[in-house]
């Protein structure tokens, strides 16, 4: 293998499959990427064994050639040491490697030999049926992922809790991700000839939401056991969640006792300033309406201190008379993914789980738990 | 105790004066700021006992006036909390205390109480005769320091070594920093009536770096166990180290075998990239010179590969062959300090210390010891 290519554009490549390759991996070959060179191709895959990354490098940019292969082949370098040197190098890099995988990198007045590894020892790709897809645009993909992810458990007790759950139904693609305590949703309409429900892993989406910042049309993939989102230059194959999600649709209220409508960056700045005793364990606020007028928002610490502040309500319909206690870290991770000025927050008194709406949006919905009183 | 404030510049202050404070402490009041209000100036104190640093709050900024003090008094509030709740306040802070201690801030509709502590139990200021003064400006002060302090040892089992050398003699102020593998010498003309010498911490001098930055005139004051660095808004006092500063003259080579002149941006850069393969704590790199116009400049993993480069030499005397080893970080750290465009490396062989110089200032050395053959 040999070939002549652009520093910036190489450089740019490792990072993105660099990604997912960690120094740690109980498959040593995994710390490197796999470059592959074919005549008129260059493509490098990083991955953890979970989720693989595949970037080409495209042959031409701006009218630039960006590399030229003299003689095909492939190898796997050491992506930490990789990344680091062709960071550093002056120029256009030369790279050649010999029958002993030892990996000769030139750039000026700069030599670097680097041990590679065969790449046939490296991991193949999962099997995926390119016939049935979904094309979205990047924007709105990303979106659906941002609007969801979040609310994903962080705890591994039970695995299917950590992904996010995709439902392909009828052209419609209804997203969910809970923990148990909070639950967000996102609806989106989508023409699809894909069908069933993926759950997809909550690290491989916070991938995707790096890698596809850039792009402009995402095609998806999906199989029993794996899904692939695969723009023009990248691929990223995920393996799927195994189990079957709960069945989310019956937590969500069709009537409430109270609705109060507030502007939506006021109180995500009221919550933050509420918070300031909180931790990220444990961070209690209490929600407070007396009239209808006002609402009182306010935190304790019997060591440190206390406080509280009141904001305007724009609208209220039902009971005035409400007083719960919810985990101000979700309420904020819920307002935050939150676009429209104003929110709807839906009380069922203080120990049934609370609704929070955008006002004028009807694709989006989060449920929170409230904390037992303390 | 009752004042209004405005909530930036109050901000600010807060932030420069809980540089020091530590939420472990074996003091618990050392967690907390001392503020103490007068009829027509309001003042912050932080310290960790060894550093203390004080700010004042300018009466009137830009001609607007930046607080009133209704009734003066002071009080002792967490750093932490008090920091995190003014940065999120909405306006102008009212600021309260009753006889309990407990401190009342408002803000528009936002109130908060935190539990305070009795000013009378914070440690007092050191005492400084403020008679025998050094005026230096900010701009040279903190070049003098970032020239110096870098050397200075991490390792507490010399604690001398950990502060760099303060020598006042005959309006001429040397200083000097060294961990015994490097060292690092500065000199500057400044009318003094102070002699003598006094170690400074480097954990003082690099609070100092981030707090006179936008700072005119300061003025030095020692004592024989605390020094002083005071501005118009500013000052930090600190505890000198005790003991005698180890004599460095003899160190300093008076001729060399070997003047290699190089570009410093060049060799910086080299160094960058051989140290591909190093560490914090082993970063070798070797320098070969075998004809009078090229330098090499290596390194070497025996598990990962090599690296080497050539890089040209403007100017050569004496002996033309030279193999050494240096710690490539204590290189780069040198080479970071120096602002000529270029510098001349003195060898006298490969096992005694090399000197680095910048071409066309006469003011600054460093010195740099070999490592064993590998």
């Amino acid at each position: 293998m040999e070939l002549k290519i652009n520093k910036d554009h190489f450089h740019k490549a490792i990072l993105d499959v660099s990604k997912v390759v960690s120094s740690r991996t109980s498959l040593p070959i995994l710390t490197g990427i796999k470059i592959v060179a074919k005549d008129d191709s260059l493509t490098l895959i990083g991955s953890n064994s979970d989720i693989f990354i595949e970037r080409t490098i495209p042959k031409v940019s701006n009218g630039i050639n960006m590399f030229e292969v003299y003689q095909t082949g492939s190898v796997v370098i050491s992506a930490k040491y990789l990344g680091e040197i062709i960071k550093k190098l002056p120029e256009d890099i030369d790279l050649k490697v010999n029958e002993n995988q030892t990996v000769t990198i030139k750039s000026g007045e700069v030599i670097s030999k680097l041990n590679g590894l065969m790449a046939e020892e490296y991991p193949s790709l999962p099997e995926i049926d390119l016939r049935n897809n979904i094309r979205i645009t990047s924007g709105d993909l990303l979106e659906i992922i941002k609007q969801t992810v979040f609310a994903a458990s962080k705890n591994e007790t039970r695995p299917v809790l950590t992904g996010v759950n995709f439902t392909f139904q009828k052209d419609l693609l209804t997203c969910v991700a809970t923990n148990s305590q909070r639950l967000a949703l996102k609806k989106y309409k989508v023409k699809s000839n894909v069908e069933g429900s993926f759950i997809v892993p909550s690290t491989a989406l916070t991938e995707i939401l790096k890698l596809f910042s850039h792009e402009s049309v995402i095609n998806l993939y999906a199989t029993e056991t794996n899904m692939l989102f695969k723009s023009h230059t990248i691929s990223v194959y995920t393996r799927l969640i195994e189990g079957s999600y709960p069945n989310t649709s019956g937590l969500i209220p069709n009537d409430s006792k109270t609705i109060v409508t507030l502007d939506t960056k006021q109180l995500l700045k009221g919550i933050d300033r509420a918070s300031l005793f909180g931790s990220e364990r444990n961070n209690n606020i209490t929600f407070q309406i007396n009239d209808k007028s006002k609402i009182n928002i306010s935190s304790k610490s019997s060591e440190m201190g206390q406080i509280e502040e009141m904001q305007y309500i724009k609208n209220i319909t039902g009971n005035e008379e409400i007083r719960i206690t919810l985990d101000g870290n979700f309420m904020m991770d819920a307002l935050k993914v939150i676009k429209e000025d104003e929110v709807s927050l839906h009380f069922n008194g203080s120990i049934r789980p609370i609704l929070i709406l955008p006002i004028g949006n009807e694709s989006q919905l989060q449920l929170i738990s409230p904390v037992r009183s303390q």
